[in-house]
């Protein structure tokens, strides 16, 4: 097998071998060793969490990850974000007639390494081909299951003036990496994605009893878009401070010269907490142990004024007001 | 909003206005109106049922259903052909640029309306939109928990000479009706899909303790791919009466026409149930009550003669291999 042809989807031997070769393969998980249309599993707790992304970012290989990689990192983020342990992911993909088969092995073996990495396993799947020209090599949906932390309830509701706003290091790497090799658009940088699976990093702060209010991932819209929505409707405001904002002096430079905001590009490994004041110092010493969290840094704080507002106080001491996205900044980012 | 832009999947306001007056609006689920990443679901049992589908169909609309009634069937009967009861499901859309918002409305509102037919909820979901030309439409993945029902343990393992093949009607419908409005390939028929969920069928059937060993519904590959997955490896074999098979004359003319075997044509609305021989006249009556049992009928038995294999006695008492289909009969069929 060289390429993914039409009859790779349709039920029958070439499907069965591709499948059995490639993904049960790879995967090595005794639920799709089952050959079953669905895994039964085991869950011992009450509570689960279920997620759903799909993946359909261009290129699929970019410096620092590729879309398997980021399949199994972005939908584990989204399940530890609420709170909750990633148990059993799922693999659904959709091919392009034509996609070359070493590419598909490359990220599926990308992809069982980031579910190795984070305890997680891949459970069930499923494969679809579409005709050339329309589809674009490789989409990949993960859908999650995990198990709520006992005593853990995060939400925005917690939230609270004098609250701390902290994330875990530089933003905006992903979408300058990603767009960095994409087509008709390439340039030269050492930016990397940072596409990783945060698991274990929310695990670990969250089993210290700190007074974490909410936590969520900035990706697409990045880290204005989410701030705009935790505040949306609320009656606190956020206050940035510009120059605790991690950024690279890379992302910095070509956020200048495309014309982007770097608190609107994507990350893929970084989450935003929001924490109560008097346990801020002590969150931040737990995340900085952690190789993704070796940047963290406050970047601003939970105000009673300007409620349902994102305000950034800008180095020169002005104020400016952070909107959400509106309309296209990066297409196909993840 | 009268086409999807990019913009509709770049995490803005566009999107947000996109999932909030369409999705959340129409799919109308608690979990989704708090806009949260992921759900948190109250499982009452410990053993849980998950799978995963992605639907490419071309046509998106065709006679008996749409792409969204089945990402929805679909998936509900993947649950439940393991003897489980589906409760939630996930929708992550991929659509193309310049889609109609007016047909994207008509397909989450046919998602919704068997959703609730089948008492499941959609509870969770995510969008991404691909440049034209790089997609088709509108792809959906559906993901989804179940509950196994108590005391059902169905295996292949359980299967033995003697058990009786029972289908729950017409095989071939949904492959003639997609095809039929194929474009470059249109026909007149009056063929409609079978798409449609089986989870009541299968529950009640479930719940009356009758001897049922395995079921699995007969789809991309049709009914020869699923007995042939069912034999592999076993120590039985599977004999087909060929004067028992339910083809409707629409689907044989079509087939003979095009150079199709029924046998090979993808089912959505269909279930084979292996079951054993003393319970399954009784098995038959409780099937045939439900509008989606009303034409079944066995087709077969499990043998101990031609171990792994599947056998079909024709009407003039001459026997044939019938293996799994090999290359490609009709891509994009679900």
């Amino acid at each position: 097998m060289d390429t993914i042809l039409l009859a790779h989807g349709s039920g029958g031997k070439m499907m069965h071998t591709l499948v059995k070769d490639v993904f049960v393969k790879e995967f090595d998980s005794s639920h799709l060793r089952k050959y079953e249309d669905s895994a039964v599993l085991e869950i011992i707790d009450k509570k689960i969490v279920f997620t759903t992304d799909s993946y359909v970012v261009d290129p699929i290989f970019f410096p620092g990850g590729d879309i398997g990689k980021l399949a199994v990192s972005g939908t584990i983020n989204d399940i530890s974000v609420m709170g909750a342990v990633p148990h059993f992911l799922s693999c659904g993909l959709i091919l392009e007639e034509g996609f070359s088969a070493e590419e598909l092995q490359k990220v599926i073996k990308s992809m069982k390494k980031s579910a190795d990495e984070s305890s997680c396993e891949i459970v069930t799947g499923d494969t679809k081909v579409v005709d050339k020209g329309k589809g674009d090599k490789i989409f990949i949906n993960t859908s999650a299951i995990g198990t709520m932390i006992p005593d853990v309830s995060l939400s925005k509701k917690f939230i609270e003036p004098g609250d701390m706003i902290l994330i875990n290091g530089f933003i905006g790497d992903h979408g300058i990496a990603v767009l960095s090799k994409r087509k008709g658009m390439e340039f030269e940088t050492s930016i990397k994605s940072d596409v990783q699976p945060l698991n274990k990093l929310i695990g670990d702060l969250l089993s210290n009893g700190l007074s974490v209010r909410f936590m969520r991932d900035p990706t697409r819209g990045g880290v204005a878009t989410t701030l705009n929505e935790i505040c949306d409707g609320m009656e606190f405001g956020i206050e940035l401070i510009e120059e605790k904002i991690p950024v690279r002096e890379g992302v910095k430079g070509f956020c200048e010269i495309l014309g982007f905001d770097p608190l609107y590009v994507a990350n893929e490994g970084k989450v935003i907490i929001v924490i109560k004041r008097e346990d801020s110092d002590k969150a931040l010493e737990i995340i900085k142990k952690f190789p993704e969290g070796r940047d963290a840094d406050f970047i601003g704080e939970v105000t009673r004024e300007n409620a349902g507002r994102v305000i950034l106080r800008t180095i020169i001491g002005s104020h400016r007001i952070v909107d959400m996205l509106s309309g296209e900044q990066l297409p196909r980012i993840c």
